[in-house]
């Protein structure tokens, strides 16, 4: 209606921008600090606003402000795996692993802290939302795989994958960040390939599909 | 002293054979059950002893017996890994690998709690007694396979390698020890010699080490 969109400081924000906004602040707390060092008297001062005001959107605390900031996180991580169904299949998972590396990058110690657990604040519910991501990863994989109904073995190889990804992605902020991204992306994907063909020398559903990979490039 | 042993009844136990007695009872409940399920009132039952007693033992209560009992679960599975150093390389990581399956196969349900997370007990500092067999792990594999300096890239092929190998012990409990242990272990074995020949196609120091492994079969 005005002729200027109004500054920041005085623009009324609504519930949920205001929200995503605190949710914001506390993200990028949590990318340099462990989850249990950050204060809600951070939070607000992050986002430029009272400590009363993150009370009243979290009077939870710190305890539902950080689960609330790993909800919006685990969101984020699973638009990494959004990929559409089509072109070569390893090219499709290098580019999820090159967004994922990104927010791996860019979250930091947040994203450790996270996955490492021993935080105090870490409890079964924060560990169901990491599960929750790494479960939508595996389920992501085997549908770009086409595989409607993945046998005991497949999905284990898929699952330890995926573990070591996390474990590489961890080790590599530990160091860092060597090797650079594109390196431990092919080197992950070339892994993906390997413990697949691995598993198809005892796996009739596995081989086929290393075939149908190799056929793919 | 006396021609016949007491029975255990009557014998006075010493405080370390008592601590150690009272560890056992609480292992054996821990896999079967989460540690948060676990009351000391429960280990008392279990071990035959007074509450008092155990209070006596761990005056820190639950949160001390716990972590008393994960040392004591984590002192047992680095000895999984005392291997000599003599035959076949990968034929010492199966054994130890069989001892680790083993060890798995045993304490079921409180290895999972311990390794998943997210157990109310979990603090920093079980954590960290979880992350020192980690890291023993990785030391014993790198001793044996004879390498004085390891560079980035062979440590995080084998940090990868030891979390997945984590990530199929879960699968397996939860998948009711399917596939049979042998065969895990053969496979884990094999996914072992897969990621290091990928690793070698860029990195000389693990082109040397797959060279020797081949040569050592």
């Amino acid at each position: 209606m005005t002729p200027q969109a109004p500054t920041p400081a005085y623009r009324r924000l609504s519930v949920e921008e205001r929200r995503s906004q605190l949710l914001d602040a506390a993200l990028s707390l949590f990318a340099h600090r462990a989850p249990e060092e950050v204060s809600l008297d951070d939070v607000a001062e992050a986002a430029g606003v009272s400590r009363p005001l993150v009370y009243r959107y979290f009077p939870g605390g710190k305890q539902q402000l950080y689960e609330a900031a790993l909800r919006s996180a685990a969101d984020e991580l699973r638009h990494c795996f959004d990929e559409p169904h089509e072109g070569p299949l390893l090219l499709r998972l290098s580019r999820a692993l090159d967004r994922y590396l990104a927010f791996v990058d860019q979250h930091g110690t947040g994203f450790s802290a996270l996955l490492q657990g021993g935080s105090v604040v870490e409890t079964s519910r924060t560990t169901a939302i990491v599960d929750g991501v790494r479960r939508a990863a595996a389920e992501h994989i085997l549908s770009h795989l086409g595989v409607a109904g993945p046998g005991p073995r497949l999905r284990m190889t898929i699952r330890m994958w995926i573990t070591a990804v996390e474990a590489a992605s961890l080790i590599w902020l530990d160091e860092d960040k060597q090797p650079p991204a594109d390196e431990l992306r092919d080197w992950l994907v070339e892994q993906f390939v390997a413990v697949l063909e691995v598993t198809a020398r005892r796996d009739p559903q596995t081989e086929a599909l290393v075939r149908e990979l190799a056929a793919d490039l």
